[in-house]
């Protein structure tokens, strides 16, 4: 899915216990890794002589961390944090680590909280309410509660466990301890690494490669992981009912992350090898939307013995909304991102292997393209099925009214984006090209099955199909 | 070639005349499409109320120009450009559009004069040289010395053309008129384009799609191009001996531009296919050095039946040096950017991609990362022949002595990046595969003919290889 | 083929639609370009003030409008159409864009409907047909029931599309909009272009060049497209099934021309290479048949390395029937048209290339008056394979019973002709030559495979051959 | 030269003494296969029954002779005559064969005299000259004078002969009998053929082609040939000087013709091989401007071993000025005619073929096209020399004013024109190419020498080249 509808996930987060001198030489590399992950703001907080110090901006991590910045965090402790790109009001305020004046914990999140009623009837209880706190906030501000009470940063995390209601992958740190901890349900995802006898978190596996720690294993959902001057220590604070978000593996992750063992590029070959069997259309080239498709395209392109070409070119250097030549039109704004090359396409029947479908807008937007530009037929491929239900873990998905798929059939949709034809991955092809049993696995996009409360509010602006239809 | 040891070319112009009422909002993205030609400052001059006006900074294009800074560069015409990367010293007084307080003329260059004796000669005669201009601050400076003394900007261009020896192509602007030029061999493409009944100059045709302007023809090599209030008129400053930068199509260009009438990804795809007629090697999976060797691994797949799978994870968010996690390891900072994907490349035979080699560091390090990964065999295909010569006509080469091929056998470098073989494509495939007659070409970097004179001190520093051997 | 045998197409079709203020001084050149598809007669139909007006006449285009024809036929808007040419009675009642008195539907027509039967019944019920109209006209009136009825006239569109069984590519104009639809089989080609932000339709992309409008895509098979003053709409009517007519790659559309993103020209000279790769003859030159076989014969001698002459000079001024020399000789009415050059034939070894043989009269001709010129062997190359099916999808080809490859075999059509030697290009040969896969073509004339219902009348009259002879 | 700024020569004449009994039905045919000699009007007479009789119009030829206009010609006598085409004032008065009521002479004209002073001041004396005369009416009206006065009409051309001061080949006819005549230069072509023991003349023996005529041999200059009951009869009026003018060869004739026992196709292919071996250019393909360059390119092709190809596609229907889709554009009216193919052009060094350059307008718009269709080199190659000079003797040539050649030099229009290469053929190379001794030539438009007395006025217009230079 190209990244004008792309769903904004947040975040990634990292931490870095004692894997040398100077933690934030790698977490910034780390970050750099999981930047795909958050776009808006980046941030490094590090422990050093006994104090904590945070930097952090709002930009791209190319651009947050200059050289001199990374010379103003030294300390062999470091926790960091990409936050999601929304087009939405969004400050460095919100940037995390979460860090205030004096405050003895800093607090990284990645996940969503959609229920926060007891959270935050326990902060108004202590009177620790903040006007204006998000739910990264308020966790944070409950781990702080505790600490200041003279917990430490473990016993602060077992206390305040109950309280969070949702998806989350966190990281805190306190001067001279790293915690680590997931949700019962392990939504997010969240890796441990070994380095010079320290140890290493990270969001994704790949992260762990660029620091060159080996991957050890990955926090378990209800895991808690305390890192301190006496060594490592695992706390099981709920039952792991392992329900990782099946959207990673079809595109949030990085291709060169492990996911539950499972290489995120060969799940992805695997879903284009799949899509082939079910849909075997007849095709001149197959082309994939860049770059999360790239695998899948391979895959369907290897299984179909039709010849993949570049058909897009992208242009890699825009992450972001950017001045457009015509602010009327959408197209030229997807045109900027990535811009179809007529020798490629004229007089081809095309099959195009994309991700996913959201809104469709982007789609109509690349039929159209293609099109234009000569291709005959188009067939749009997607390696995944059809996106009926929100998220409310983590993801930025628009409401379940703008979900295409919600509302229209496969051939409506077929019709809105102007396709020969439009063939989406079955839902059983796509949990046996993952070869990760369904139980396992968060896919309630699909399915509108929540494991995780998702609040009465949130539930009651659903449309739930009816089963047996 | 992977970044790290990417020749890093300067620049990318392009120039508005007439496209509309705000000639910024176009020039914005057409700098972002041409972002690849240059990343380290950008720049956009309009003419407004007869005056001129500049914004520029350090930084790539969408960090450059926020909408506000686009609302203060009202006007109908723009000139703009981007700055190559470099690892040396830079500041934002180099950046372009030259353009300082009341000039009358503002300019900017795609190219480099290896000579400028004459043009020295001619500012210091008219006491107009300025200590540490360098060549691009020159050509502007003999512009505005001649429109200063009353001659339009076509006419200043023609006394000045003379002075200029070496690789340009430019545009430049007073406040009603925008003249384009090329250098008499057009080593650096320019093409113009249409929309709107305006005119529309841009490095490459791909900065034309994106603003929806028609590719009309390109700049030919000695023309000066003239838009003014009377019209668009051509002169020939110089015989068109059309010499276009051969490393264009192989890697600079963006495989969605048009050069010498041909598409760069079907030049690229060609050289994949005759790189496998020349060299078929027995590989189990065909990967690309992402991403300008991708259109040539599709084509090497495509003719040699192997399937061709992403090898590398690339990181989209990299463009420049960046906090490497060990500063000793050169290979850590190639792994930020190309991660290789165990699951991929564990057990297999692999032919990897890659455009060319300049100094083997980076083809070392690859080399070494995918046998890391469990690859059985590595064999290195190069998509252009050895790289023996400088370059002097806007390529940042290293020196000759840093050019491996200028000193190693073929086996030598093959033993020396530790490949099981080394396969380059031959400089007659290389032509074949161009479709374009040789004569066209600047090939200086294979064959060290170069076209345009480099002046005696370059020309002292190089080794010519004796003609018979 | 020569002119004397030619299949006549009905025909070619225009639309404008907001290209400027005399939408005719468009539609004229348009037509004029597009006269290769229709030398009957010619139409444009306008809207202004609220009104349709229409200006037709027998005869070719240069004759029809004369500048005091255009200065009557004022506004943005305007449909045109040329007729085919035909020996039977025609008269200018026929000619199109269909338009009566105080009628509110204009409407132009290329191709043919073999099957009315739905048609005719929907407008005897709705007491709407008129005696002696023919398919076009019905098909205006069923469009012109609708909206006399309230309907707009895409509305009326896909209330009529299920009535119309067969090929049509059609424009069809109110006071205020144009529509523009292909059957869902596309066997004619519509394309769609853009100029001053209005649209231009026209039945080739070479009338597109003419009047400078830049080639946006084809209409759809199956599409519906509505222009009004709400914009641009496209509406899917059926899901399209691409079988463009292969003759129009063979010999129909003009050589400039793109079809299915190929170019004309380009697949011509293919078939010629792939000729002369199927048949390498002995021959000392090849001679074209002017002027649809050039691109074919420039190709077969490019393969062989014959050199190509002209060996007949083409009367470029004949293009009709003329009063012949000599009644009772149908040579001396070819030769009117094409003059063997003595010169260039005597003593030579002729390969003499042709893009199609239906009759076999006037190859037998061609052979003679080569003969007679003194060729001493005549290899007759035909660019495609024998025509063994007649058409009804609006070429007027002669019934099976005068299709020479319907009952005799290639040797007994060389002896018929008295050539030394008939090469037919392969009909695996043709589909590869053009470059289009198999299934996006019509090739019912060399298959007897008719995509589109051809009527049980049709049906009884042709003998197909055994499956297994 | 395409036909925008084609030089119009006046005229073709025809004349057929009892070839048959319906003369009419040969005639027309025969000025169709003339039809390039003059398309603006086309007449027949006919002697029957003792009456002349005519019938002419403006227009083709195609479109005066109906079958019932044919019918209405009767008798085994006919004369025949096209005029060219011209944009200034023309009307069907001066239409040919001269004939008004009551005459006993019909006369037809190919030619023109430059100086009529004796012929005016013969009619004037005789009360014979009616004002507004052409110079062709002037010519008819001393036949008719000497005839009414009862010479036979081969006495009244002897006796007018000494009156005609300029080039011409006439035929004329009384009710019994045909005179044919050249001047004693014989600047226009005169042949004469038999058939069915009758006897036919006409402009050009490609014209008896068509009637299935036998060429006797030609009428040579300063002979009267007279046919009637008595036989055929040759009388020497003046001493033959033979100066055939040298632009049949270039591109008047049909290449079908034969011209002082040459073929005129294979002139022009030679002038292609001679242009080749002294303009040997670097190119990729060869195109030729249709159709009378067409020998030349192919000869061009066949010494250079370089492909040729269409690049143009040409509208064959159009051969006068028709609307023009913007008026202000010379070039879309070019388009209209030739239309370039971007397939065959885009990244090509192109080598265009056109036979002469005169104003260099439409010279000046190919190149144009062909650069915005991708070539990247125009090689502008010219089958003949410059024309300095203009024409007197019946070519409707632009004043010497406009003759590019005559105030630009060769680099001149090269960089007017905007060709790479601008490559005119030698004068010594044009004469060795036509095989006939240059003193049998008129070169006046290359050479300034005028064989026949221009008159004072004339001469004083023309600045002639010094010699020595």
């Amino acid at each position: 899915m190209p990244s004008s509808e792309r769903l904004h996930e947040k975040c990634a987060v990292v931490g870095f216990y004692n894997t040398g001198p100077e933690a934030a030489r790698l977490a910034a590399p780390a970050l750099m890794t999981l930047q795909h992950r958050g776009q808006e703001s980046s941030g490094i907080a590090v422990s050093h002589e006994d104090r904590l110090k945070v930097h952090k901006d709002m930009g791209l991590v190319a651009s947050v961390y200059r050289p001199e910045d990374i010379d103003r965090l030294p300390g062999s402790m470091a926790i960091g944090h990409n936050r999601y790109s929304t087009d939405g009001p969004s400050s460095v305020e919100h940037a995390q680590p979460v860090m205030r004046e004096d405050r003895l914990v800093t607090f990284a999140h990645n996940g969503n909280l959609p229920v926060t009623e007891a959270l935050e009837k326990f902060l108004v209880e202590k009177n620790a309410l903040r006007p204006g706190s998000n739910d990264s906030e308020m966790m944070a501000d409950a781990l702080e509660w505790y600490v200041r009470r003279g917990a430490s940063l473990g016993e602060a995390m077992m206390e305040s466990f109950p309280l969070f209601t949702g998806a989350f992958s966190v990281v805190a740190m306190t001067k001279d301890s790293i915690v680590a901890a997931r949700d019962e349900y392990g939504i997010r995802p969240l890796s441990i690494g070994k380095i010079n006898g320290g140890y290493v978190f990270a969001s994704e596996t790949c992260a762990l490669d660029t620091v060159q720690a080996r991957h050890m294993r990955d926090v378990r959902p209800g895991e808690l992981i305390v890192v301190d001057s006496s060594g490592f220590h695992s706390h099981e604070l709920a039952r792991a009912k392992q329900k990782l978000d099946i959207f990673e593996y079809v595109y949030f992750a990085r291709p060169d992350s492990m996911l539950l063992g499972k290489s995120v590029n060969e799940v992805r070959w695997n879903l284009g090898i799949q899509l082939a069997k079910e849909h075997p259309v007849k095709a001149d080239i197959v082309i994939p939307i860049p770059d999360s498709a790239i695998p899948a395209a391979e895959g369907y392109a290897y299984e179909t013995h039709i010849p993949m070409r570049q058909g897009f070119a992208k242009n890699r250097y825009i992450h972001r909304t950017f001045i457009t030549p015509n602010q009327r039109l959408r197209e030229a704004g997807v045109k900027l991102k990535l811009n179809p090359l007529e020798h490629v396409l004229a007089g081809k029947r095309v099959a195009v292997v994309d991700d996913s479908i959201v809104r469709a807008t982007t789609a109509r937007d690349l039929v159209t393209m293609l099109r234009n530009k000569g291709a005959v037929e188009v067939h749009f491929m997607v390696s995944s099925p059809p996106v009926r239900y929100p998220d409310f873990y983590g993801i930025n998905t628009p409401e379940q009214a703008q979900l295409v798929a919600a509302h229209k059939s496969v051939d409506e949709i077929r019709q809105l984006i102007g396709a020969d034809s439009l063939n989406y991955l079955s839902y059983p092809g796509l949990i046996a090209a993952t070869g990760v049993s369904e139980d396992l696995l968060c896919t309630s996009c699909f399915t509108g099955e929540y494991p995780i409360e998702i609040g009465e509010e949130n539930r009651k602006g659903i449309i739930f199909e009816q089963k047996d239809s």
